[in-house]
């Protein structure tokens, strides 16, 4: 659901009302139900919403929108484009089931809308993203988020800290550790032999060592690695370069070696309609790339393209033929 | 000229060969006639070139190309996609000359080819680029890089230094000068009420100094002073935001926080087909946004796109109407 004060259970519902997605997978929401009704009122659904109380109770069935209902939004208290500890509270446990559900292997992979991080902390839960709070419940460290937005695939050395800090972080082990890490999800999305470049940190890769020596200390061995490891990898390639060779079709997926440098291209090119994929859980995530729509909550008109996007890729990956 | 052994000469002569190129301004090269004349047959072109001993000379006859005659490179000697201190020594003549010619106030404009930074060094002359070598020739520090492309235009508070160092450039008075040369640079384009937005340099711009502090220690600060001297800037906007909005048309110019924040988005919408603008100069310089494009020199195949984009905006900046 995400956080119901946005336009997150609209977009679910403009999304699972879709049948290209009912012939991917078998969807099922979570969150309050009652939420998502009203949700269906707003953007003219006629399909009807059925709350169930446990996943068995499922039927899948093309003509509803299943919701495993958590009746944790109070309806009437609710008011959209307002930051509110109760919707922080409620984005946080769909997202604790969701996990509680993938993890059990009940369901085979997750989706999710947008949370507002300000209402996640007033509820108390202290994360800088969704990211983080899923490494949390899974108990891993090692992962990375992976930005897609058709064939533009960019995983990232470090995420959600200062670019002074995200400098510090650009060390050979974790370079590697990303590296396996995309090349794995690579294959999970079909590519057989993924083609893989990083990027260097410094302008035009540090030009051998006149603008920076992360790239010889750091980076270079990291790919040195990876090729010893049997991945098909270049790099380090300039920063300004490697992304249009990948938009080109050189590579499948980039390794960035921080935030802005993997997010700044995938949003000039492709702004609220790419995937982001946690990697290194030991389940399938995959997310809209975009907030919570404030602007657009309660009016009908949030686009469900970013999540449409979402739910393909995570079908696929889970094991559905290419969409 | 650029460096003779890239496709420099070859790309000057397909653009200077194109009417509205002459529609807009009175053009002369600036190099080896020869090399231009070997160009000229390599291209396949039919206009003769014409060398100058003098700019007096120049008739500026649409029905040649004048080349103001440096004699500095030796034919038989020229090895298409070979490093030379010859062609390094020869290009930096070309620059040292226009930069004469413009401070003389006897050209308007210059407008340059790509240099190649080893064939410049092999030839004693020590300069990171184009952009320090004409500061330097200039006797000017404040200088900054503006990319463009169409309505796509990034000024860089630093380029070419470490990420590292690049962070420690980030501080108000540099951050409010590049501010001020970019707002100057808008109105010499034509454009009466320039929309500046600032990057921030963090991800999110900081997210509330959650990662990182330059925003609202230095970035803030500069832009609450851009304002109080009547320039319409906004900031810190986040990185992976900020750029799209431009696209969108919400700015006019964005000022990144280094090198990569601009770069990258430029050449990911716009590879090889940008203009690259010194700004903070005494005098009017434009340049391609490519290479020496080693790889096609001496086959004719190399296109004169950003070459004309270069000459369109020197022009325009120097007071011709938009083309």
């Amino acid at each position: 659901m995400g956080d119901a004060s946005g336009a997150g259970a609209e977009i679910v519902i403009k999304a699972l009302t879709q049948p290209t997605v009912r012939s991917l997978c078998r969807p099922i929401a979570i969150g309050d139900a009652a939420t998502f009704r009203q949700a269906a009122r707003i953007v003219g659904s006629d399909t009807p919403v059925r709350g169930i109380e446990r996943l068995a109770d499922a039927t899948f069935d093309d003509s509803t929108v299943e919701v495993l209902d958590l009746r944790n939004i109070d309806l009437p208290k609710l008011v959209y484009g307002q930051v509110s500890a109760m919707c922080g509270q409620a984005a946080y446990e769909c997202v604790v089931k969701a996990v509680e559900l993938a993890l059990a292997g009940e369901i085979a992979a997750i989706v999710t809308s947008a949370l507002h991080k300000e209402a996640l902390n007033l509820a108390g839960h202290n994360f800088a993203g969704h990211t983080e709070l899923l490494a949390h419940l899974c108990g891993v460290q090692k992962v990375t988020m992976l930005l897609t937005a058709g064939s533009f695939r960019v995983s990232h050395v470090s995420t959600h800290v200062s670019l002074r800090e995200a400098i510090e972080r650009v060390k050979q082990q974790r370079i590697l550790e990303v590296t396996r890490l995309t090349h794995a999800a690579m294959r999970s999305m079909g590519i057989a032999q993924p083609r893989l470049a990083l990027a260097g940190l410094n302008p035009h890769a540090g030009e051998g060592g006149l603008f920076g020596n992360e790239e010889e200390l750091e980076i270079r061995p990291a790919a040195k690695a990876a090729r010893a490891e049997g991945m098909n990898v270049v790099g380090p390639i300039p920063p300004d370069t490697v992304f249009f060779r990948m938009h080109e079709g050189q590579y499948d997926a980039v390794v960035a070696m921080y935030h802005d440098q993997g997010h700044i291209p995938t949003k000039v090119l492709a702004f609220d309609q790419g995937v982001n994929v946690t990697l290194g859980l030991p389940i399938i995530r995959t997310s809209v790339d975009h907030g919570t729509v404030f602007g657009k909550a309660g009016k009908g008109t949030a686009r469900p393209d970013s999540m449409l996007e979402a739910l393909k890729l995570a079908a696929r990956m889970a094991g559905a033929p290419s969409a």
